[in-house]
């Protein structure tokens, strides 16, 4: 176990995780078990299982999933945007190592193809062995897993284009800054075909409210059709997050359209997922 | 300051409250200053002015509201009912000692009485004195204070009844318990209109499910017409929060008359609160 102490704490028998990659605000988790502890040649990688959220997916100081929440973020990153594109064949997500989006995309039968680019084959790994409530078993053939850096990835040419694009990344801290830059959503909508969309988490509207004004500022220079959803990611800072879509085409949802098997989404989430509080309003128009 | 040590830290020279009502999860919040710390006959009392969240109100170890977040939980605690009554004019508070609640109220210039039963009035004072933000200044005359326990208020026999009655208790745990039992809920019955509504805060669907559930399980012994809706609280363990409605008469919003002015509620969020994610669904329906 690599470098232990440095997210771990012993109080008496107890074990405790403490996520503070905020400077003012902590999180503890106690901890029944360490799963997983390692480290690839990108980051340090846990799986915890923790008392109150199940098992705990942790990159470096920060809780990227847990198997008590993990669905709502799956499945609103994946369901909102196929409901919108109305026949979609070649999806692409870049990033998404826990395979929940993955999972999720699996649903859709008249998707063809399912391209994952994610930067760290062991968060893969960690997560199909010790993660399976997020992962699932993903033994899915469309599945592809391509181990490269994502924003090399859409620079190459490839003789097929998608129709969604699903950007799953971890926070704009350190090597995913890259994921919410200019260029980067410039190369999405370069691989994207003339009627594609794509989808991005974009932030807390509470505590990142200007990184979330950004990506929708960046989006609309280069996408004619940009909306914002909600939804609430219990173990993320600030409870609500906001998730981008930028599409060549399509902007409405088709709920009536919805029929699968999910914890969270279904036709009502889909209709009211849109409806923003006026303040996050404000921050989208200020910006 | 009385107790000091039970609830604040320092670490070398920062100041941390750790909020820890939950065994396995603690939120730590760094303080830049503690504006007021109090025991009154029923709690202990803080108001701490924080990095991350502005001005906090804490009763013994629990956080109550923010300046950064305040808004949304007393919004949607009042405005959501009132919308659904189509006449309010007798409005009953009972707790919502932060006075967020009748802040709101007081929008409507066709209440004509806002009655707040709360059983602490140190809370109020501290509120009104130190969390403006959250408080408002309150010179609202049709506000009628009553220092008092809201279970044997709504015990005795006015010569009025009430068309909107909002439960903004604390969590159920001590003197509050009672706020949650099927005699208190009657009573509330009892103390309305015939075409009369009540409101209370039930719990998170994530952390405290059950409650959630024997709370609408109660309701609908009690009330013809019983609604959940949702909404995101940062500071609340879990972030999506559940409120309850039961009504005599009236379980229809009527989206378009909304016309306050408000940080969170809007007509889109009055009309997309009640749609409810799967897992909560499957929580109310087995109970």
């Amino acid at each position: 176990m690599a470098n232990m102490d440095k997210y771990l704490k012993t109080v008496g028998n107890e074990i405790w995780f403490t996520e503070a990659d905020r400077n003012n605000l902590k999180i503890d988790y106690r901890i029944k078990e360490i799963i997983y502890s390692e480290t690839s040649p990108f980051q340090h990688i846990m799986i915890l299982d923790s008392y109150d959220f199940g098992r705990v997916l942790v990159l470096d100081d920060a809780v990227q999933t847990t198997s008590l929440d993990g669905f709502i973020y799956n499945e609103m990153i994946t369901h909102v945007p196929l409901n919108i594109h109305p026949n979609p064949k070649n999806v692409l997500i870049i990033g998404g190592g826990d395979c929940g989006a993955a999972r999720e995309v699996a649903k859709y039968p008249g998707v063809e193809r399912i391209d994952m680019v994610e930067i760290d084959e062991m968060v893969v790994k960690a997560c199909k062995n010790h993660l399976k409530e997020v992962s699932g078993d993903l033994s899915d053939p469309r599945v592809n897993f391509i181990f490269e850096d994502g924003t090399s990835y859409v620079k190459q040419k490839r003789d097929y284009l998608y129709d969604v694009i699903i950007v799953d990344s971890s926070d704009p801290v350190g090597p995913a800054v890259k994921l919410f830059e200019l260029e980067f959503y410039q190369n999405l909508y370069d691989n994207l075909k003339e009627d594609g969309l794509m989808v991005c988490q974009s932030e807390s509207p509470v505590f990142y409210s200007e990184m979330m004004a950004t990506i929708n500022r960046r989006l609309k220079s280069i996408f004619p059709v940009v909306k914002v959803y909600l939804a609430t990611v219990p173990t993320y800072p600030g409870g609500l997050w906001s998730f981008t879509i930028g599409s060549k085409k399509y902007g409405e949802p088709n709920p009536e359209a919805f029929d699968k098997e999910t914890r969270y989404v279904n036709k009502e989430i889909i209709k009211s997922c849109f409806a923003l509080p006026n303040f996050v309003k404000e921050q989208l128009e200020a910006n």
